[in-house]
């Protein structure tokens, strides 16, 4: 339980796994990768920011959201992982930045989430990332976040399997 | 080709493969996995919807577009894999939503793809999933999406050599 | 150096390997699989154009802009697998075009790179794309394009332990 006594010591703990908004699973693992659904800055099954970026939230609380849907990401993880220490790399993530017009600082919102990474994974957290400023997200969220992570090993349960109810 | 024949059951076919846009092709199989290009809401050639869901399209044609997406990208996996029924898992499922201002129901837009992968490949077809909406997309489509898919086994013709021409 | 040739003769050279703008890296390598991060049309560190398409920049300057952008991939994929000559196939493009109301010529801004692909790579630079206009990308670029591309082996140093610092 390495990373999750990291992540406490950084202040933070992981949300419940996020309940998807419709007719698709939180995540999804082939092999040593999983896909997660794009995550909504969600604590508690609430939404803790509403909006866009350069309308009416600041790039610091930009940078907060972007840590909520990571955090949620890694929830997702957790799940079909069985425990975060079975991350080998957190290869990819896409952030979705809500935008005003003319809002250009994407990068510096999805910082919260690449740095988050990093001080919980270190060397395993740095990831590539595409950044992209778009018009709407769901339930007027001010920030998406995909994560692709590679994983030690399989999981108990087996693959995919996993979200079957 | 029980997949297929669930499709009819279900009221629906599949439109032939869709014409690339651009230099680029419907889709790419490496190993086990097909990535399909974003697949816009075509019907016989025609594009069936063109605008913005909270502009000049109600939810409900959004959804209906969606499953037109779908069935797109579902064409482009049988032309790949030679079948629908070599698909293992449908893996992850990008949409993208031209969305005016303050539009914010993406999610219930893209459940007519979900959905409908849901009711033809049952569990196989629960998905990870991201949902976005932008500004505008290619022809003035309301809805693109992009499946990613697991399929059993290599196909006859070997893995992307596929579309050469 | 097959594809570096090939590269000069078309009259292009690959730009220096483009630096983050955040706590992520240019590229991650995992298998087979490169999946570089999101590239604007940095030339020489500088960004080459700037704004949307559809507001102060024709298709022709998105199409130059398109080009560059997959020039930055490009470096970022010869930094990890150490030659272009390891590329097995372009797999997937995605595109982020910054449109104002109304452009929806996202493909042709993007064949830019999709052409400079096939030209170098001929067969294998064929890949599945998406295309899509947004609101707003970081810096103010008008495209930002993400590159996963196939490689014939693993590099020299490693998989995705190329860009520890």
């Amino acid at each position: 339980m390495e990373i999750k006594k990291r992540l406490a010591e950084l202040g933070f703990e992981l949300p419940p796994l996020p309940q998807p908004r419709g007719a698709y699973v939180p995540g999804i693992q082939v092999g040593e990768f999983i896909w997660t659904s794009g995550q909504l800055p969600f604590v508690a099954g609430e939404l803790r920011y509403r909006g866009k970026l350069g309308v009416n939230l600041s790039v610091a609380e930009g940078y907060e959201a972007a840590k909520l849907c990571v955090l949620n990401c890694l929830s997702v993880v957790e799940h079909i992982a069985g425990t975060l220490d079975a991350v080998e790399q957190i290869v990819r993530l896409v952030g979705f930045v809500a935008s005003g017009e003319g809002f250009t600082e994407q990068a510096q919102v999805l910082n919260g989430a690449s740095e988050l990474l990093f001080a919980l994974f270190g060397e395993k957290g740095r990831h590539a990332r595409c950044a992209v400023g778009v018009q709407e997200l769901p339930l007027g969220a001010p920030v998406e976040i995909e994560l692709l992570v590679r994983v030690r090993c399989y999981n108990n349960l087996g693959s995919e399997e996993h979200f079957h109810t």
